[in-house]
């Protein structure tokens, strides 16, 4: 008997990849997450001279695409492993989307935060019902404390970014958009760890092969930036930006994602970044936090780039302390 | 031959009111108005111990439901009577509106605005291609300065409120809200000429006849509360709120119906409806002004008479100025 040529749905169900993993990731968080709605300004039309729509995940639950990769993740596991419960070190949104996501599958999560950490965001990860692990402010430690839990608890690892459970989740933003609006000329998203890049990368590379996809990053923070310009990962440094969701560098998954798929990534300046903040809040009505404004920065800088365009741009997410206004 | 019924669809074209003014606004407007989302929070039910709905009107084109009023007055009118251009009187998102209305049926627009007008407001006014006419702070100069361009031009005047084609409008947002949500136990909007309220109640009465119909005031602007409490009109208040979409005054047709339809005003106090506006921007991550907040304060302050509800709260607007938190 000759070989069968491999049945495509089984393996693609067992080990799914690509564009298979993202629709199968949007399957199963379906019963849990917001289909975000779509927002557009013709004032901000006319001032990027290009027709852009925003992805506001803002308004996904917790406030942020962050639950979208922890949802996929914690109901991908087994009965047993999630009995186990789940463990991560987040300085911000994942931990609370974790916490959430543990939350709604009736699991332990407790989360490794640094001591720096912003206390709406840490405020949030305790609300969400999460245990609060506290380590000093740096990698070193972060890591020592996250590998004595998991040794502790047995509980499984869900990393904010380098996990393709994770990837695919926040994949499920390029796809969702991509089916509100049909065909864009240019994807822009912000980029920290690369996962959200990553999972939108991958949806929108496999349906709409011709788009542009566009990081964006701080001057302040390009470490991604730096990374694919030089072929090689950069990790050694800490960034000051206002953008604390994007503090973080890349990981090898998602730096080979990021490099297979990008077009390139684009840079703005702290002020552009602040001042794309407010214009968000004035003209669309929506509270998004610095990290999330990066997008809009980045069009607004490079308008040749975009000139006439249709542009989807991802607003990631709206955690932050309004006082701080 | 015995005499035929009245054929319905015909005589609700040629003078339509109630229910199918509504129906026929929401027709009307369809091009041009944003169906706007609703949204929930769970850490917001868990405050308020009920199931609450917001519709967000600030995301509505040029950020309030006004649009909605302005947009179907502007597109009922005759070719002859639309050539000869719109005025009205407003401090605020009404003028806006109009504005924006006028210029997508490619007219003129007149505003006539007082001297204390919020300055974002009136920007926008300016931005939308209407002319600003300014008058003195108070009611006589405003109507003298109305009446003056209504002769001069021949145009015609479209009320923020004391109109039956503005209430036809907003009453699209009920309208929509119960298409979205399905069945209600109450509905809970600001109050300030009443156009938003009286449009609501009529469209929620006819389609939900056993929905609770609560507006919402600022207690230091309690004008329409204690009109319907007396039973008569109160006019003469010049009322001091943040709220400045509610300082205005019922009409004599807005307090018609609402006498007719409403359960009650509920008041809140001005510290009461800044934290429900943090609470929106914090938690919602929209940006709403102080006069679209009243509708959660009200629910937060009367916990008992809204407990275990689905509550339908209409965010009215998101136009202010962020440099002023």
């Amino acid at each position: 008997m000759e070989s069968n040529p491999t049945p495509v749905a089984i393996s693609a169900s067992t080990k799914p990849s690509g564009l298979q993993a993202i629709l199968d990731a949007a399957a199963r968080i379906a019963p849990h997450a917001q289909v975000t709605p779509v927002l557009h300004a013709s004032s901000l039309d006319a001032l990027a001279g290009c027709e852009l729509h925003f992805k506001c995940e803002n308004l996904q639950r917790m406030g942020a695409f962050k639950f979208r990769g922890a949802c996929n993740a914690v109901f991908s596991l087994s009965e047993s492993d999630a009995a186990r419960g789940v463990v991560t070190q987040s300085s911000g949104n994942h931990g609370a989307a974790l916490a959430l996501a543990a939350r709604l599958r009736g699991i332990a999560a407790q989360v490794v935060v640094p001591d720096n950490a912003s206390t709406v965001k840490r405020a949030a990860i305790e609300r969400y019902g999460a245990r609060i692990v506290n380590c000093a402010p740096n990698m070193a430690a972060r890591d020592a404390a996250t590998a004595a839990l998991l040794e502790r608890t047995g509980a499984e690892l869900v990393h904010p970014f380098a996990d393709p459970r994770v990837i695919a989740g926040q994949g499920t933003v390029a796809l969702e958009l991509l089916r509100q609006c049909g065909t864009l000329d240019a994807l822009v998203a912000p980029v920290g760890g690369g996962g959200l890049m990553s999972g939108c990368a991958i949806a929108a590379r496999a349906l709409s092969p011709h788009m542009k996809l566009w990081g964006a990053e701080p001057s302040a923070a390009c470490d991604a930036h730096d990374s694919l310009q030089a072929g090689r990962l950069i990790t050694d440094r800490t960034p000051q930006t206002i953008c604390d969701g994007l503090r973080g560098h890349l990981a090898p998954i998602t730096f080979g994602i990021l490099r297979s798929h990008l077009d390139g990534i684009l840079l703005a300046d702290e002020d552009e970044i602040i001042a794309a903040m407010r214009l968000i809040w004035e003209r669309l009505k929506i509270v998004v936090e610095p990290s999330a404004a990066v997008g809009l920065a980045v069009v607004l800088r490079e308008r040749e780039r975009f000139a006439g365009q249709c542009v989807g741009i991802v607003l990631s997410g709206g955690n932050m302390d309004i006082s701080s206004l």
